[in-house]
């Protein structure tokens, strides 16, 4: 069995994932938060694992990625959606293509709306799911190329997998963790019984307040975390 | 990756959870629901599947479990934990013991309180708990030889698995489906907290009705379904 990890950042509410090959011992990492570079650490190397990859879902608003201070620091490779553009990453993942890591494979699947390069990642029967959807909710699309339209679309993408799919998304703000299609198609109040034009609306009618580190946070990530040292072909941390 | 389905029966809200190696097409039921029994054949056969075992967590009371109907026209054993005597069965199983099927293994948790022979069953990293753990809450305690005491120490044994650990119950009234070991810890109300004394008060305070099918449940599934009929050594439905 791999090994499969979901750690939480109190601050901005924020679910980190690891994932690994128990046997070759690769790591990838999903969403890291830059204030959790020394615990992130700290279990890959309690677990004896080398990190291989550092999967972002989008360029996120409400915290810098650590991903920017783990390809420094490690040899990880920082991946992230194609819609995003951005130049910094060492690979830009297409909808349809995958992540192979020794017995690991990811699936890429876009999922515009929240923002425009929102990804969201299967891995067997789970889905990463970014904040495209969350548990009981979804992305806000008031800023960042959001649009309710895009994201409506994008959740039937997600909510076509197998009820028994497993949802883990990228932030949740009530201590729930994990959900699965089916509960999200059942209960979800931005899911269930809701059409386009219904969703379309709801989403319309929010005034959320602008996030606090968002004029902080999508400049940093925007150049993949901050401490992002652009790589020369060949280049590794050892060299 | 082996095959899971998680199924509903609306009447009495009870998960039936269906295990299967997808190589050899050998399948495993837990909880299967008597009237669900054209439901539950049709789904083996569409997936082509060739059912082995029937679980039982325990002699529930608000269901005629579909085991004694399955067992008399297909060749399924009809296992339950050895806490429930129940002579019917074709195989009682002790706390730690394992179920082998194929590539599949099921690890058994002896988990006394709701009624004196429950059992969990673990299967990878997610749990079946039955009326153990819900979500958000924990099977009753005010009749079959329930004890809050002995629930709360086999909650605890629940919990002691790691955090990610996922949590599929008998029932959800509202539309959940799945937890994690880590957020039962954080959210349920009937966990996160309390210590014994606090979840002992907390029990016998409730004042709930008698559930409406105990009567004829109860009877039936001690019985091991109601449809039993006793096995002879090496005696098959084909014989």
């Amino acid at each position: 069995m791999a090994i499969f990890k979901q750690l939480f950042d109190e601050a901005t509410s924020t679910f980190t994932y690891l994932i690994a090959d128990e046997h070759t011992r690769s790591a990838l990492l999903i969403d890291p938060v830059h204030e959790q570079y020394e615990r992130d650490r700290a279990l890959l190397d309690e677990l004896g694992l080398s990190l291989k990859y550092v999967l972002e879902t989008h360029v996120h608003a409400d915290h810098i990625t650590g991903g920017g201070r783990l390809r420094h620091e490690t040899d990880a490779l920082f991946i992230v959606g194609k819609g995003t553009g951005l130049d910094c990453a060492d690979r830009l993942v297409a909808d349809g293509e995958t992540i192979e890591m020794d017995s690991i494979t990811i699936q890429v699947i876009a999922t515009p709306g929240h923002t425009d390069g929102c990804t969201s990642y299967r891995w067997e029967d789970r889905l990463f799911t970014g904040d495209t959807i969350l548990i009981d909710a979804c992305g806000r699309t008031d800023f960042q190329q959001g649009s309710p339209e895009r994201l409506y679309q994008s959740i039937q993408k997600l909510l076509a997998f197998a009820d028994e799919t497993l949802i883990y998304p990228a932030h949740d703000y009530n201590g729930k963790r994990v959900s699965s299609v089916g509960q999200e198609k059942t209960i979800n109040p931005y899911i269930a019984g809701l059409n386009e034009a219904a969703f379309v609306a709801k989403m319309r009618a929010l005034n959320l307040p602008k996030p606090k580190r968002i004029d902080v946070a999508v400049p940093a990530n925007s150049l993949c975390g901050g401490a992002d040292v652009p790589r020369q072909p060949g280049e590794t941390e050892a060299a």
